[in-house]
């Protein structure tokens, strides 16, 4: 098995992805609310890359059906339902609901990612059941975090980097490149207390300045949900569903 | 002291660079070839970001005064005088004359850094020249590496952490982002074997099977060139020359 880890979406093209697996991980914050979104019952997520976009395809579904969500700065957008904490996203907020979520990276990461054969969304909530999902399908797969401006993230890194430790477990067969065997690496030496790794990152620490420390509690809740959203025909749906 | 570290150049934006120090890595190998030619005695490295450019000033400089050097998929071009091997800019080549130097990624970083205030050029081969320089320096400054599409590649990376882990050795009150965070552990987990960490890397591997081994044992001798390459209006000489 093949697994390659790309730190950032930006520089790769979008037909990198046509026929391939993808993992997007933004664990701080979008694909820890989309996980949490559709575990509280959302029909589902339809990420959109630009704000613009967000606001033309929430005038065509019906208003009350639908909840325009999002950050612009880690902030909630003026005029938006809900903003990017998984707090918000409770079952009495998203049951049944069609969510939009427009987020500075993360959702533009899945948008990059648009052609893959099979598209899933990972975060430390849901973890344990990607590597799962990854397991049994026994195809190479490629893992993009959400990294910015040819930076790395470290919340993201190291949750690849666990995520690709729990593959090899059960997979010894497996290639990785720089990205993958540099990200195992750092969840050994980060990832023990991912709450901690969490406030010390560049992100974590911008979100703390924001008041949003409590989402990094949140996001931090390992395995704390047993779904696998799965990007098809533009929307993020549960597997089966 | 603030160190950011950048995987990538290609994401930035050139003038994210004006008024910053800036650091470029790309050990395998144009950023030894830069230390080696200066070493060996060239007049000056022009690094180009493009090969038509690199035709172009060419043109431009008396022949006989100048080399065409550099690389397309780790090979040399066909009528250019050098490739991208430290081993062909010896003395007897490369003395008296201007380098214009054209590859696949680190000419590239350095042509997109170009705005920096101060601009050096970074290898393990004069790792402890740098770190020394940044060290008298006293300031903040960028490290960009050459990786492309938004990989992470190990040789910059964990060259970049040495460097880094240098400079903490000195300077104990630094602010590092999360990507220098990363590659001082990267260092610590793959840095104690330069040589075998290049031949395990997926550029070390692609250069082997192209018949470059040789490079990787020579781009692995750590500290053993005493120069510090400065970009100054174009192009890169040594410090004080």
């Amino acid at each position: 098995m093949n697994i390659n880890l790309f730190l950032s979406p930006e520089s790769l093209d979008d037909f990198y992805f046509q026929d391939k697996n993808c993992v997007v991980i933004d664990s701080l914050r979008a694909t820890s609310v989309i996980c949490t979104a559709l575990a509280n019952g959302a029909k589902e997520v339809i990420p959109v890359a630009t704000f613009e976009y967000a606001m033309k395809i929430s005038a065509g579904i019906m208003s009350g059906q639908n909840l325009l969500g999002g950050e612009r700065n880690t902030k909630k957008i003026d005029g938006f339902h809900v903003g990017n904490s998984p707090s918000e996203y409770t079952p009495e907020t998203v049951s049944g609901k069609s969510i939009i979520l427009f987020t500075s990276n993360g959702t533009k990461a899945i948008v990059k990612a648009k052609f893959s054969k099979d598209l899933v969304i990972c975060s430390y909530l849901n973890l344990k059941a990607i590597a799962n999902y990854l397991l049994e399908k026994k195809e190479d797969f490629e893992i993009v975090c959400s990294a910015k401006g040819g930076a790395l993230n470290m919340e993201d890194t190291v949750c690849a980097g666990r995520l690709i430790s729990k593959i090899l477990e059960k997979e010894k067969d497996c290639t990785l490149n720089d990205g993958a065997t540099a990200a195992c690496a750092l969840d050994r030496e980060f990832g023990g207390n991912v709450h901690k790794m969490f406030r010390e990152s560049d992100h974590g620490k911008i979100l703390t300045e924001n008041g949003f420390q409590d989402d990094l509690e949140i996001c931090a809740q390992i395995d704390a949900l047993e779904v696998v959203p799965v990007f098809t025909s533009g929307s993020i749906k549960l597997l089966n569903n």
